[in-house]
C-alpha cells in the first residue's frame, strides 16, 4: 500500500490511529528504519513465523483499539523457545480481550541506547519534528529538541548535537557509534511526511533503538491522523506564489505610502491639555510633519492652528494615512467611513478590543475585522502607537529623537516602541529608520512589516518585540532570508504561558512553546535577546563590529577580581579565554612593567592609564600572536579617576585612543569597552557618558559592566556563526 | 567481618579496591540494601546455588583485578536454566583469563528504573555524598546531585527532590513508587561511612535498581580505599573541642582589638603624592582616626603632621594594629620585627606573594608563613586592603562613607571591598559595621572572620566574596549556624576552573566544583548572588523586608508590556503570579476605573498616579483576599513624569505614600518598588535618586527594573524557606 492508501483506509474506517503495522509501512516509505515483522493470526502461524525469524523475538498484541500496550502487558519480549512463544501468544490474547485482532511478531532488537523521534503540528508553526532520548526515560528526563519542518540535513545534524545526552550517540560501553545517517534520514523523512501529509496529526517513534553495531531500528511507532478534515489544509500554502507576490507588492506599496505620507487625517483629534500631556495630533504637528495634516473632530473648528473637519468626507483629498483615535465603540463607524471614502491606509490607535478578553471588546474586534477585510483596508493596530519615522517627521508620542538611523523596530507593544527607541538613542546613540507598533494585528501582522523592511534601503538592522504571531512558518521563512543581509534581533515575550496542548503522545506533550521557539531561533539565525536593554546592547555590537570569526576572547583590563570574574562570565555566555603562549608573555613583559600587572588572559595592567602606547602595543601583539577573535577593554572609572589625577581630559584622551588607534591595532576584530563605576563622586558623574560618546564616534561599542559586554559579544558571535552555517 | 576488618584486609593486601562481595558486605552494614548473593568457586557449586536462588539469575566474574566487568563481558544476565548457567560460567571464566578468581551468583533483580549513589572526598569539603540517575546513563546524562556529609534525613530527601528525573521515583509505567526510605537510609549510610572511615576514598553504587514493587536493591558496588595513609586523617577533627574554643576565643579577641584599635603603626608609610593618590597612611589619618597613629619610615621625620619613627622598636608602645606596606621582599624583615616587639596583630597590604604564581613570590609566601606561624601572629593578608570600620574611623582607601551600618563584608578581593561598599552606600544607603579584605589568607581565613562576626553585635547581615577556602567543612558549619540569625550572602567566584579530578568512578568525575558549591548553598542556607550589585540588592531586601512566607507575588504597575514581562521574569526566578478571584476583581472594579486599566495580576492601572488612595486600597484588598505573599509596585518614571504634569513634588508624594501608608496596607508582607526610565529628560535625571531616597527612609527597597526586584524577592523567599526548613 502507498502512504495515501494507508491513511485513506484508516480515515474511511473512522480511526484516529494507524495500527502499528500500518504505521511502520508508512514510516518506512519515508526512510525510517523499521524492524521487519510479521502479522500472525493464530498460534500455529506464530510458531511458524518464529521459526523463520529466529530467537530471541518479540510478540505484541495488535488491534485498532490497543493503546498503552506495555501497561496492558501486551508486549512479550525476549522469547527464546516455541514454548515461550506459545505462552506469550495465549497471554497476550487473553490480556487484550475484546480489543484483540492479531499479533505482531518481530526479532528482538537489542541495544542499550534508545531514542525517540516524532512529528506533531504546532498551532503557530505547523509540522514540527522532534528528536530526543527515548525509551522509558522520554518523559521523565525530557531531553528532546525540535525543528520546524522542512528539516534540512544540517538541521537534522544540529538536532543530534543539541541533545544533552548526545554522548550516547558516540561509541558507548563497547557498542559502536550510532549510524547518524539513519537518524538524519529518519528526521528528514518525518519532516517530509509532515509537509506532504497534513492529515498526519502526530507521529511518535519510540524507541528507536541503536543496536550494538550502531544500526538504528524503530521497534514501535504511533501515527495519529486528523479526525477533523478542517485541519487537513494546515501546512499547505493558501495562495499561489504569484498571488503571494501580488499581495506582498500591494502591502509594501501601502506601507511605503504610510511611512512617507504626504497627508494625514486624525479622526478623534483633540487639543492637548496644556503644554503637557500632548495629544497624538499635537505630537505629529510638533514633530514637524510638513505634509497636509487634518484634524477630524466635529466639535471644534481648529486644533493647534490646523483647520478641523467634521469627517473624512469633508476633506479636500484622500489621505495617505488615517489615524483613528476615538473610543473603541466608535471605531467601526470610523472604519466604515474610511471604506466609503476609499481611505485605505489606517492606523487604529484606540484600545478596547480583543486584548481586553471581555465580551464587548471581542465583539467589536470581530466587527472591525470584517469591515477591514471586506473594505481591503491596510490596518496597523488597533491598540498601538503606529508609526515613528524620523525622516518623514511622524511620531505619535512626545520626546522622540528627530535623527534618522539604521535600525528598524517592529513592536507589538506601544510602550516598548517608545521605551526602546528612547533608550537606544540616549544610551547608545542608535537612531531608527522606521518604528512600527502594531498591537492586535487586525490585518497587517509582524510578517508584513518584515517583508517591507527587507527591501527598505534605510534599514540595516531589524529589532522585533513579539508576543504572538499568526503565521509562524512565514515568520521563520522571512527572518531566515532577511537575517542573511540585515541582522534581526528578536525579543520574544510570553514564553511561559505555553498553555495545555492536547496530545496523544510524547511528541506533543513535550513541546512547550519555549522549546519550539528555541528551534525557531536556531533555524532562523535571529538573535534572541532577553530585554529591550539587551536589544540595544546587541544592536550596538552588530552595527559597529565587523565579522566575528570565533568565540575566543582577550580581555585587557584593570581592577580587582577582574580575572576571576571574566572567566566566570565567559563560561556563562559560551566565550573562551585562550591562554597566552609563553613566547607572547615574554614579548609583553618587555614593555609591561611587572609591578601590579598580570600577564595572563585577562591581562590586568594599570599602565594603560599612564602610557596608552602600551595598551595599543598589547592589543597589536595579542591580535597577531594569540588566538583571540575579539577584544574587551575593561575600565574601572573610579580607578581611572584616581590614576588620571581626576583629570577629565585624560579620560577623553584614553577614549579617543581606543576609538581610533586601538581599533586599528585589533585588525578588524571586534573590540568593545566595558566600564565599571561605584564611587558617587560628583566629578565623575558624567564620565561614563563622556566615555561612551567618545567611543561611539569611533564606532567602538561601550557597555556598563563586563557581563553586558560579553553577552553582546556572544550574540555577535552567534549571529556570524549562523551566517556561516547558512552559507 | 566488621567494616574495619574488611577495609583492613584489603589494605594489608595492598589493594585499592574492595571486591564486589566485600563492598556489598561493607555497604549493607551501613544500611544499603544489597542483593543477596553467593560466591561460587566451580561449575557444580554454581549450579547448586542456582537451584537454591531460582531463575532468572545473574552470574558475574569476581576478582581483585576485575574492573569494567560489562565491557569485558563478565556479567551474564537473565540466565534461565542450568544449561545457561553452565555456559555463562565457562564464558566468564574464559573472558576473565588470569584475573579470574571466583564467580558471584545472584538473583536477577528486575526494574526499569536505575539510580546511582556514591561517596567521594572533595579536597575542600571532605566526604561528599552523591545521588543520581544510574545505569548506563549516569555519565551521558549527568543528572546527579551532591550533599556534603554529614547528610541529614531532610537533606537526603532534598537530594531526591532536586533530581531532574525525580519523576522516576513516583509511580511509573505500572511500577510502584520507589521506597524513599530505602534511598534515605542508603544516602545517610554513605554519609556515615564517609565520616567514620576516612580510609574510604570513593564508593560508587550503580545501579541501585527500583524493582516493580518499589523496593530498592544495589546490584553492583565499587569501593575504593586510600592507598596513601596520609589521606586517612581527612574528615577527622584536628583539634579537640576545647582547643578549638580556645583558638576561636584568641582570634576573636585579636580581631576585636584590630577592628577597634587605639593605636596603629604603618610600616612603609609614605607621603601622598599631592592631594590625589592618597597613601594608606593618609587614608587612615584623613578618615579621622583618633587613636595614636605612627608612621614607620626611617627616611622622614614626619608625615602629614605625625611624627615618623624609624622602626617598631622605637615606638613608645605596643600597638593594636600594624599595617605593613613595604615591597614584598622587605615583608619578612618587617614581620620578624613584629615578632621581636610582640606586635601580633598585623595587616599585610603588600602584594607579590603566592598570587603571582611565580617562584620568587611563592618562596616569599612560604617564608612569611613560617614567621607568622612561629611568632603566633594574627595576620590579615597579604595582598589585601585590610580593615574598614567606620565606627573606629579606620579605612585604607579614599572615598569611603563615614557612616556605620548593619552589614559586614568579608572579601578576598580588595577591589571588591572598595567597589561593594561604595556601591551599597551610594545606591542603597547600606552602610557597614566591619569590612575585612583578607587576600591570600596567610593565617586568618574567611572562617575566622565569620566566627568573629557571628558574635559581633554591630553586624546584622554578612556579605562574603569568596574565591577559595581552606576548610570547606568549617565554612559550611559556620555559615549554617550564623545564617539562622544573621543572613549570609555569598558571591562565590571561580566556579568554572574546577580542574580535573582523578577519579576511578562516576562519583568523583561528575563532581564539578559548581555542583558541590550548589550543595554547599542548599545545606548552609546562605544566599547565593552572582555579582556585587546583586549582593547589595539582596542585602537591601533582607535588611528592610520582614519574613517572606511564600513565592506568590502580586504586581501593581503601569506601562506597556508589563503583564507579559512580569510573567516571564517570575518564571525565570521561581516566583508565581496567582490569579485574582472573580470576587476580588469585582471589588477592585468598584474603585479602579476601567479605561486603560487591567485588573489581573499584574494589575496594570495608571490611576495610582492621580489618586493614591486607589493604590493603597488595591494593596489592602489584594493583601487580604488574594494569596499574594509579597508585592511589587512597578513605576515607569517617564510616564509618571507625564501624568504628574512634570511635577517633582508629585513624585515625592507618591514615594512618601508608598513608604508609609502602602507599606502598612500590605500587612507586613514584603513590598518593593521597581522603576524604569528611558527618556533622557534633564528634568527627570534625579527622579530615580529622589524616589530611592524617599522609599529608603520608609524602609521600602527600590530597584531599577522589574527583573532586579524579582531576583531580590526570590532570594528573600529562598532565605526564609531555608530558615523554615532548618527550624
Amino acid at each position: 500500500m502507498e502512504p495515501y492508501e494507508i491513511i485513506h483506509k484508516a480515515r474511511e474506517q473512522g480511526r484516529s490511529n494507524l495500527t502499528e503495522a500500518e504505521a511502520k509501512i508508512l514510516l518506512s516509505f519515508y526512510g525510517v528504519p523499521v524492524v521487519r515483522e510479521s502479522i500472525v493470526a493464530d498460534e500455529n502461524d506464530a510458531l511458524e513465523q518464529a521459526g523463520t525469524i529466529g530467537f530471541p523475538l518479540v510478540l505484541k498484541g495488535m488491534g485498532t483499539n490497543l493503546a498503552h500496550k506495555t501497561e496492558r502487558e501486551l508486549v512479550k519480549v525476549n522469547l527464546r523457545s516455541d514454548e515461550e512463544v506459545r505462552q506469550a501468544y495465549r497471554q497476550v490474547r487473553e490480556s487484550a480481550g475484546a480489543d484483540w485482532e492479531k499479533c505482531l511478531i518481530q526479532p528482538m532488537v537489542e541495544g542499550k541506547r534508545e531514542f525517540v523521534a516524532g512529528l506533531f503540528r504546532d498551532v503557530q508553526f505547523g509540522p514540527v519534528v522532534m528528536f530526543g532520548l527515548g525509551g522509558i526515560f522520554t518523559e521523565a528526563i525530557a531531553d528532546v529538541v525540535f525543528r520546524i519542518a522542512p528539516v534540512t540535513k544540517r538541521q537534522a545534524t544540529g538536532m543530534m548535537e543539541e541533545l544533552s545526552s548526545r554522548k550516547l550517540l558516540t561509541d558507548f560501553r563497547g557498542e559502536a557509534a550510532a549510524d547518524r545517517e539513519q537518524f538524519i534520514r529518519t528526521l528528514m523523512g518525518l519532516s517530509q511526511l509532515g509537509m506532504e501529509h497534513p492529515e498526519i496529526a502526530e507521529v511518535d517513534i519510540n524507541p528507536l533503538i541503536v543496536m550494538r553495531d550502531g544500526r538504528v531500528t524503530a521497534v514501535d511507532a504511533l501515527v495519529v491522523i486528523n479526525e477533523d478534515d478542517s485541519a487537513v489544509t494546515d501546512g499547505a500554502p493558501s495562495e499561489t506564489e504569484a498571488e503571494a507576490k501580488e499581495r506582498v507588492g500591494t502591502i509594501n506599496a501601502a506601507l511605503d505610502v504610510m511611512t512617507h505620507p504626504k497627508s494625514i487625517a486624525v479622526i478623534g483629534a483633540k487639543r492637548s491639555q496644556g503644554k503637557l500631556n500632548l495629544s497624538i495630533f499635537d505630537c505629529i504637528a510638533n514633530f514637524g510633519f510638513s505634509g497636509n495634516l487634518y484634524p477630524i473632530n466635529p466639535n471644534v473648528t481648529e486644533i493647534s492652528g490646523y483647520r478641523a473637519y467634521p469627517d473624512l468626507r469633508s476633506l479636500p483629498e484622500r489621505v495617505d494615512l488615517v489615524i483613528i483615535s476615538v473610543p473603541a465603540p466608535l471605531v467601526p463607524q470610523a472604519l466604515r467611513e474610511c471604506v466609503a471614502t476609499e481611505n485605505k491606509n489606517i492606523h487604529i490607535f484606540s484600545a478596547g478590543f480583543r486584548e481586553t478578553a471581555e465580551e464587548v471588546g471581542v465583539g467589536l474586534h470581530k466587527e472591525i475585522e470584517t469591515i477591514a477585510q471586506e473594505g481591503r483596508l491596510h490596518v496597523i493596530g488597533p491598540n498601538c502607537m503606529g508609526l515613528y519615522v524620523p525622516a518623514s517627521n511622524i511620531v505619535t508620542w512626545p520626546g522622540a529623537s528627530e535623527e534618522s538611523g539604521p535600525m528598524a523596530f517592529v513592536s507589538q507593544s506601544g510602550g516598548h516602541a517608545q521605551d526602546f527607541t528612547k533608550h537606544a538613542h540616549n544610551s547608545f546613540g542608535i537612531n531608527v529608520s522606521k518604528v512600527i507598533s502594531y498591537g492586535n494585528a487586525l490585518t497587517l501582522d509582524g510578517t508584513d512589516f518584515l517583508e517591507y523592511l527587507a527591501q527598505d534601503d534605510d534599514t540595516r538592522i531589524v529589532g522585533m518585540y513579539l508576543e504572538g504571531i499568526k503565521d509562524g512558518r512565514k515568520l521563520l521563512r522571512l527572518i531566515t532570508a532577511i537575517n542573511r543581509t540585515k541582522p534581526v534581533i528578536v525579543l520574544k515575550a510570553g514564553l511561559t504561558d505555553s498553555g495545555a496542548r492536547a496530545a496523544a503522545s510524547h511528541t506533543g506533550s513535550l513541546a512547550g512553546s519555549d522549546k519550539i521557539w528555541n528551534a525557531f531561533f536556531r533555524q532562523s539565525g535571529a538573535v534572541r535577546v532577553d530585554s529591550l536593554e539587551e536589544m540595544a546592547e546587541v544592536a550596538q555590537a552588530l552595527l559597529h563590529c565587523g565579522e566575528c570569526s570565533g568565540r575566543r576572547l582577550a580581555v585587557i583590563g584593570s581592577g580587582g577580581g577582574i580575572s576571576v570574574a571574566a572567566a566566570d562570565e565567559c563560561s556563562k555566555v559560551g566565550l573562551y579565554l585562550p591562554d597566552l603562549s609563553p613566547e607572547l608573555v615574554t614579548k609583553l613583559r618587555r614593555f609591561i612593567p611587572p609591578a601590579g600587572n598580570m600577564i595572563r588572559n585577562p591581562i590586568d595592567h594599570h599602565s594603560m592609564f599612564s602610557d596608552l602606547d602600551i595598551l595599543g602595543h598589547t592589543i597589536e601583539l595579542v591580535s597577531e600572536e594569540s588566538h583571540a577573535d575579539m577584544f574587551v577593554i575593561s575600565l574601572h572609572l573610579d580607578w581611572l579617576h584616581e590614576f588620571s589625577g581626576h583629570d577629565e581630559s585624560d579620560l577623553k584622551r584614553i577614549a579617543g585612543y581606543i576609538a581610533t588607534k586601538a581599533r586599528t591595532y585589533c585588525k578588524g576584530k571586534p573590540l568593545v569597552v566595558s566600564w565599571r563605576q561605584y564611587a558617587d563622586n560628583p566629578e565623575t558623574h558624567q564620565w561614563s557618558a563622556i566615555l561612551g560618546q567618545a567611543l561611539l564616534q569611533g564606532g567602538v561599542p561601550c557597555y556598563r559592566g563586563l557581563s553586558r559586554g560579553l553577552i553582546a559579544l556572544s550574540k555577535l558571535a552567534e549571529y556570524h556563526e549562523s551566517l556561516r552555517a547558512n552559507k
